[in-house]
């Protein structure tokens, strides 16, 4: 699973003598997706897991022998596809943990390696940490939106295929999620499931009484009653019906689910109605397209919603489906060099010019709070109390104070191909979400123009970008 | 892959023995994707496939049968789970073969067989068909924007998951595109692959004259030069010195690529720099963040491109990522009875009020011209001379003309469970879509407030419907 031209460089590298150069890539995204104020890092493990199985089978190089070339010739040739056969990874990936709330122009992947390997993980790594970092990122504003109330994930139906849904389930899990309706990432990565009955149940009996009754009978430790197939006032008076009965068996019914009209008044009238009852413990689940907008909406309403059910527009990040992170060769040296050359692309637009080098980002805080994240280039640390300067706008510095404490965000992942990373747990990786997004001002949380984050690259680093900017500018690269 | 509540209802049909009841559920959407006029299904394929291997196995079963309820206590009995073991499919389906093009309310997929199984398929239906559906729509609308010029799809880095960017590929390709540069997508599915650099193949060099020269050296017959590493018209300089050479050897530059800028202004001036330098046939292809609006602004303005390098907006659709198309019971028997209940919800907006019965399309034409579609009920096909009724509006109504022709879309894909389709190949499925477009009336296919096809209820099911709903709201079901 590669993009053809990675194959056609790496032949032209192999074939110029130039795969044997060590080079560094850096993945990165430009901006937050919805507009936000952060991000969290999500994907690493799914990616950890295609690594250590890539290979190229004999079907792969057999499909790649049959392609042709403008000419009609085969593209690839025998010998280098000899050496796609032994292909074995020996890079070094450096990587924030997942759950890490991460900043534009953070390298959220690091590959150091051969030229012509590191050259051909791109597309996976871009396809696997775009995506669930995306997922993962809109999860949790739509749990910030809830309030600590729960917000379960119902999105596989809408997802963008099989796997679109198991891997959105799992992120949506990491940035908060309490449970998903999705069975299989329910088996594989042991998120707690959800579920009880869709409106067609309601719709195969001759009325809705009978309907709420026979399920019921049949899943008394199960009760969630969609109550909107026919009248939703009604359907919350036959679910009270139906939970009075539960209760004489000795079962009580979990609560209603409202997935259709204003959901704001009738959740109101809804909760009125079970409390009156006595079932002020029932549980009033919401779903109809909900998002972190329209959740903050009925908030401000009053609505009476304990359980929120989010599908389609969490699962497909849907106001921005994906999240536009790229890879940049950013320093290579021939094999046993000790220097780097340092790599910069340029562009007309100032965000796509790349900053050379090889970068660490280091995290600083005061008293347990975040006050600033400096990249920089990993021979030079910045030194106490260093200044950090905006990537964009130079004239965004901050000073970073001398009694700030610091962690390094990227660790090591492979070595030589070798996988040495501890993969943390799932739960553990939610909870660093959950407790990185507690550290955060509430500026930065808030949906409408969220205060900016400061990170900037180590003065020497900037210096050094400007420099390289200057240089290519005039020809020399 | 299923959720939650599929196999909770499946527990309760079973536990209420009602799961042997005969029902029929149909796979609709309610709206065009993208504010456009007309949709292309696509997906049977894939469903094909994972249907003939749906079974649960037994860590499946195991995973069920540790799953509890809101007591503590198990959530599915062992008597029920063994149903599951013995899960085989024995429903009949029908559906619209991919390809065809589609309209709002038409059953793409008509699901008939056991309550239990026919509840149980809707997930994977509406998760393959919807994703799927949505990215054939958008790739046609991207190549009638490129009027016929190649359009390449290029998406897998910001596809949602690696089977979001496989089975993007391949809708892309029915959808009228010309490559792919999804490796795996070209080995699986038999699709045109292409690819040459990368920005980082000239940046691994010291000058960009040296990078291509080198990558012409190795690689004469699959010659793109990426031009816009530093400064794009020198890159276009280097770009036919390296041509020059080539030709020298006996081979011929593709062309180049724009990947950033003035995609307008860049284009016509490498035009004329190619076509002054003697390569008048090299193309020029362009790229960054394409979609059908840019692409008819870039056509606009005499942009001098001659292929589309399309991904992100394309393999994510992505001012729309999901279809939205549900799956809903339409009509249900005891086993053995010979007449149908057929079955409605209700909902405040109207558009949400499903049409109860067992719907066929049939699609008329006059002299080739397509006039309209009608949604049929089985038992009652449209006599000649019919009225169509706008399920929506019914004052909206068409008179199908005595003379006109017609074929009945859904075809059989399943009987008893078994595959009774003859799967059309990839590549006759890519022409049925490029016909089906070829036919349709230009307003039909413009991007801005499209003409509405006619599509209606056949008048007997539109009578029926209508009954239906007022005898719901009356309180009967």
């Amino acid at each position: 699973m590669t993009d053809l031209y990675q194959l056609t460089m790496a032949q032209a590298y192999w074939k110029s003598g130039r795969g044997e150069k060590e080079a560094v890539f850096q993945m990165f995204f430009r901006r937050h997706p919805f507009d936000g104020g952060f991000t969290i890092a999500c994907g690493l493990h799914s990616l950890i897991e295609m690594l250590v199985e890539a290979t190229f089978d004999d079907s792969d190089l057999a499909y790649l022998a049959s392609l042709p070339g403008r000419d009609g010739q085969p593209l690839f040739e025998p010998d280098f596809l000899a050496t796609l056969r032994d292909f074995r990874l020996v890079c070094d990936i450096d990587a924030i943990p997942e759950g890490t709330i991460v900043f534009p122009f953070e390298p959220l992947v690091r590959v150091t390696g051969p030229l012509v390997q590191a050259q051909l993980l791109e597309t996976i790594i871009l396809n696997i940490i775009n995506f669930q970092t995306l997922i993962a990122t809109k999860a949790a504003r739509i749990c910030l939106a809830a309030q600590g109330e729960p917000v379960i994930e119902f999105g596989l139906r809408r997802a963008q295929g099989p796997d679109g849904g198991l891997s959105a389930s799992r992120a949506a899990y990491v940035g908060g999620c309490a449970a998903t309706s999705n069975v299989l990432a329910g088996k594989v990565y042991g998120i707690p499931v959800r579920g009880t009955h869709a409106h067609s149940w309601v719709m195969s009996f001759g009325d809705e009484l009978e309907a709420f009754r026979t399920y019921a009978a049949a899943m008394p430790n199960n009760c969630v009653f969609l109550v909107d197939t026919y009248d939703t006032l009604e359907g919350v008076r036959h679910a009270i019906e139906v939970g009075r009965w539960l209760r004489e068996q000795g079962h009580e019914m979990i609560g209603i689910r409202l997935d259709s009209g204003d959901l704001a008044y009738l959740s109101i009238e809804a909760r009125k109605m079970l409390d009156a009852a006595g079932f002020p413990d029932a549980s009033i689940v919401a779903s109809n397209d909900l998002d972190e907008t329209i959740i903050n909406s009925l908030k401000q309403q009053g609505a009476c919603i304990n359980v929120w059910g989010v599908g389609t527009k969490l699962v497909t990040g849907y106001d921005q489906p994906t999240l536009g992170g790229v890879y940049k060769l950013t320093a290579l040296r021939d094999r046993g060099d000790d220097s780097w050359r340092y790599c910069i692309k340029l562009s007309e637009q100032s965000i796509k010019i790349s900053t050379p080098g090889i970068h660490q980002v280091r995290r600083y805080s005061v008293d347990g709070e975040l006050i600033g994240d400096a990249i920089y280039d990993l021979p030079s640390p910045p030194a106490s109390g260093c200044v950090i300067i905006d990537p964009l706008d130079p004239t965004r510095r901050k000073r970073i104070p001398a009694e700030a404490t610091y962690e390094d965000l990227l660790v090591p992942v492979f070595r030589r191909g070798e996988c040495v990373y501890g993969m943390p747990s799932l739960e553990a990786v939610r909870q660093r979400a959950q407790s990185g997004l507690a550290r955060l001002a509430p500026g930065l949380k808030r949906f409408v123009n969220p205060h900016i984050y400061p990170v900037g690259l180590e003065q020497s680093l900037y210096d050094l970008k400007m420099r390289l900017i200057l240089q290519a500018r005039n020809g020399g690269h």
